[in-house]
């Protein structure tokens, strides 16, 4: 049984690393995970599942091939499942992901930011 | 596709009623459902899946049959499937909740409390 409050800010204190997302909580086969992004990601798509964008602090914006959004803090966003999409943000930004366990940051594109996608914290 | 930016902060704008959840993101089956909570809940649980309570705002209390945890603004919290809970919160708290779709927010219990299930915002 799952008894533990968690504190997004207390967890973000933990690490300093950017594009290395961070598991803190898991719902059935759904985690949600704590990452720090800033500068360009990888073009990529997940072939089996939407993703979910939260903005905790900072500006993200997603980039699709052919138009983007931009989301603040206390947004959200869906990605479709299979639709290509580079996520951006200028400065450090803090991010909830949500998404089923095993995606990978990367799809299948793979590439230097490709992280291990199982990294509890 | 979905390219909508949700913000919580409008969303909340667009209704007062109090524990009468409001969907304003679908990932998979997972829904995301904003919900205003204030006062004592319904004790119940949920026999088939996990739910995921985020504070936007204020504080939360949840109560378990022999303890409780209290979230407030950036914290989250997993209820484990079958585990009776019982919200409760001493001012209005606007909490951001995520679980499969067609959830009840009473699990069996029933009640007056009791919200359609299936309403977007």
């Amino acid at each position: 049984m799952e008894k533990d409050v968690v504190n997004f800010h207390q967890k973000f204190s933990l690490f300093t690393e950017q594009w290395s997302p961070k598991i803190v909580a898991q719902m059935n086969n759904i985690q949600f995970k704590l990452v720090r992004v800033e500068g360009d990601f990888t073009w990529h798509d997940h072939k089996d599942t939407d993703e979910v964008f939260i903005v905790l602090e900072g500006q993200l914006r997603i980039d699709y091939r052919n138009s983007s959004v931009t989301l603040n803090e206390g947004e959200m966003h869906v990605v479709a499942k299979g639709v290509e999409h580079k996520p951006f943000a200028a400065k450090e930004c803090k991010i909830l992901l949500v998404e089923p366990a095993g995606t990978v940051n990367t799809g299948d594109a793979g590439g230097n930011k490709t992280a291990p996608s199982d990294v509890w914290i």
